[in-house]
């Protein structure tokens, strides 16, 4: 860290607060020369704030100069990692697309996409089993039984499964069922939640939350990853704004960001950031042309049916052309 | 709800779009007259998305007319909700005022801010025993011993409690030390410890997410006194926006409007919502003076040691000039 | 427009407001039926505030069914509209690259971009004779002198010149050197600038306003369509929000929203909107992937020693690289 | 500034870097010590941009140390800046009230309201005869002649007129009028006419932009300054944000934060930061319990009527209740 001096601090008052500072525990790296008004700091414990060395009288500000995760970071890892599932390589040269209903809502549903996309080459089912949901009263999932359904659709078309996790107490049933636990931009924070699973060797799908900050994405993948679970994949959803004329705005840059900051795979929902049918095929595109790793791509057999967020999923022919051109 | 056909659609293809809003169990209220284009529906369902109607072909859009949440609303209870805590009374004309560390550090420090809070008029005393914070190396909170050390310290000064739970499994456990259980703005969206919290009889502090919106809060709450917990208090404590200068931005007219809206009571949370001792006083009396039921304030014997959120904290002098005020 | 009701509303005050609302000057569309809480409102004038009527005791909303631009619209003008601009046809099929440095600094140096974007497939010209900064102590532009300069430098090169305008009082002179008006997004909402342009048969490309919506930006050309120019091209340039790693956030569903709401042109400003060098290229691709008729692109020979904005700017290589791959 | 070398540079990279920012002009405060990563730098020039050095290869980051405006700080004067337009004295004890209708509409109109808002104890009427509207086909205002109006209704009532300014060919003629120029949030960012106003010895009245920063905030007023005008009087009229519920997020915490870093004047404007009558007062009461200077509010005779922004008018009963209690 580096502290700066307030413009009035004469040099008694600044060694009086390199005093405090060395007592707080930190090493001083102070400056030679006149008119000095700043020093660095070593030795920054983990847990320590930036603010309380800003309160001391007579400081300035105080700023940070090294990123707050380590795991995570390319200076920790510089090369991309790779998360294998089934035949699919995320991280890879390759783009990898999920694909399935918002959520799972009956056993011909499931078989029914899962069908359809796997003939048109996703290689990983998505359906949700337990939706976190703004209503009480919306469609809150099939449970358990969702659960099997998407397994056997899986299974019958060569797919592996992710299906969103909202709850710690169901890890080990999930664990049953699904290949990738997703974390929903709802629980990007649920750090319990993320603690658990960085204690299994399943990986995990971690969307951005609705209004973090790609560092803050970063720093719960941390919890992840300190764990000692290694298998993480970021996920952008887009991010709130003012503006109306979409559910979210997709973060676009957030993907070479993302790639510059860290060696974690990072993927695309079109779905999720747009809200409608007709944006996500230019949307996924766009992801795809930022160098995103893959898309998750909603896809219902009939839309107009669907029990959650029906009118942002690709008709089984739209998600074929999109495949066909982004693949 | 209302629905609004494009202006090419004729009559023709209006009766076939009418039909089908019938066939999905709506109630139709059509208009009389020349160039009608639009449709009243009756008999909507909880669970329909406003957006399934949208995507018929020949519907331009579908307006909702009516608040998405229930028990939270004016319109069931026009009354305000009052809720008694000890000799706390939370919605009433009085300023309840809460206040304490952000974390419980050591039972020394939890006794002398109690006592401080204590004599200088405050009700409820806060501090966190399970913190989430952004970083896993940064202080979790000393667990269910930080829950004695609150518990002893309010009782010792006729103190009521209120700490944040992170996680449902710990309900039962933390339901033994607390009066008030407390939502963090990060857990707004988990569903799942909001419908556990709402089969309770104990209060819930709730707070608004970071980039929530108000009629989202409101659901949140929706999913507590849907389960029969009808002891909801809401917190605003800031939203996410561009501007760097405060922690986050305090949206001193959510309390208004939530009065509005809602009869459940309001709380501010100055600390949080600007992050700096020195910004908390102006707005902590910014939201007493827009309407505000209590007030939640940090306040440390000794900021620049706290081991979280230490700068935000008041003094206890000066949160002493703070109640000698608002009270 | 529709007016909702309150529930309390009986029919006799529905009955006094309906007759408010005609005294107005507006046609009322009333449904038949029991519960009927809805009317339409026909005739609505252009000045009139969705708000007003709100206001009136026993309404409980008002819904705005249409969009309020005429001239802007698709409904208005089905078909894209092509500007031409020397041999660049902007919302063709192809692809229109502007390219340039932020500001003009020299001689010297805008003929030396201007060669290397002309070589590498540019069509236009861009450079900032008149800078607005953030700091009045920031370089302003070089103002006439830059304007020859750029002239002859894109006419020696066989380009087009756009550059940016910030006072209406300089019209007259910049039309003798430029071929289009940039209004940048500090001005989107400069509505004297945006009328006198509207007046003149010369093309503008307006930028988005960091923080304006898309219906705001669709306005603004509407002050320039209502005014008789028909040749307007949009830009989104990126939009503010809470994340800081990128100057701005780019919002690259804009680009197909715009385009299913309006004919006219929409192209993309990949440098203004990240701010960084390294994200122009990832971006820019994103724009083009997502339809964006064109892209407007920084270039500067040596951007360690730009004047303005430096760090965005693309090195020539770089952009030879974008270029050849995006064209 | 300081400089931040990446953790890999070696002392020949250091050193050669240092050589380089040298060169740039700047004078180079190394540190001593093991493990140096950072420097300082003096001479910062203001056109500096600083991301130019940032840009350096083996250049971690660069930070900023002080605050980009010079006259509009606390450091240039402690003491507060104290305006004096008529009786009113802004930025003293007092807490002014400017008050008037949106726009002026017609002669009686304005004398109506000028009398009710002086006898409620007004010193200043405010009214716009020029409208930035954000359609073309809204009412423009009536120009010169409405000028001549509040410039009587003001003076027959004992009142000082402040009125918005949208162009700077306006400003011999309405100078005539007015007594203090209005500078609305879509114009914070319109350095020429900032500029012409900074010539003159006339108050200027500046609103905070749309989704400005305060310190853009700042250094808008500090072009009005550095032009040699020192009668700044700000104003937070609310920020753009995702809550849809209030027209904007009055950011109530700026008023203090400006107090900090300003001399200036900051008076609050709840009409516009709302758009709703009924949250104006509990708006108005908020900023001034935060420390506000003063009060700009929309009051109108008959606001169902008027012909902008009327909802968000208050009556002349609740204006008086208002003053009542805040003056």
């Amino acid at each position: 860290m580096v502290v700066v001096f307030e413009q009035r601090a004469d040099e008694e008052e600044i060694n009086r607060i390199v005093e405090k500072i060395k007592n707080m525990g930190y090493s001083v790296l102070k400056s030679e020369g006149e008119g000095q008004r700043i020093i660095g700091i070593g030795g920054v414990k983990p847990e320590s704030d930036i603010k309380e060395i800003s309160m001391i009288e007579g400081v300035a500000r105080v700023l940070s100069i090294s990123e707050p995760y380590v795991f995570a970071g390319r200076d920790f890892k510089p090369e991309n990692t790779i998360i294998n599932v089934g035949n699919a390589s995320i991280g890879s040269k390759e783009v990898t697309i999920i694909a399935g209903p918002c959520a799972v809502e009956n056993e011909l549903q499931i078989h029914t996409v899962a069908q359809y996309v796997a003939k048109a080459g996703a290689k990983i089912l998505r359906g949700g089993a337990y939706k976190p949901r703004t209503s009480p009263y919306s469609f809150q999932g099939l449970g358990e039984d969702g659960l099997k359904f998407i397994r056997d659709a899986a299974d019958s078309n060569g797919l592996k499964v992710v299906t969103e996790i909202i709850d710690l107490t169901l890890i080990d049933m999930m664990g049953k069922y699904t290949d990738i636990f997703q974390v929903g931009a709802r629980n990007m924070y649920n750090y319990p939640l993320l603690k658990e699973l960085g204690k299994l060797n399943i990986p995990v799908l971690l969307k951005r939350g609705l209004s973090a900050t790609i560092d803050e994405l970063l720093m719960s993948s941390e919890y992840i990853l300190a764990g000692g679970n290694n298998k993480v994949i970021l996920c952008e959803r887009g991010i709130r704004t003012f503006e109306p004329s979409t559910r979210n705005t997709f973060d676009v840059s957030a993907i070479p960001v993302i790639q510059q900051k860290s060696h974690l795979p990072v993927i695309a929902d079109p779905s999720h950031a747009t809200g409608f049918r007709d944006m996500v095929i230019p949307v996924a595109r766009a992801a795809v042309a930022a160098g995103a790793d893959g898309l998750i791509i909603e896809v219902h057999n009939d839309p107009n049916k669907a029990l959650s967020d029906g009118p942002q999923a690709l008709l089984p022919d739209q998600f074929e052309k999109l495949i066909s051109r982004s693949d």
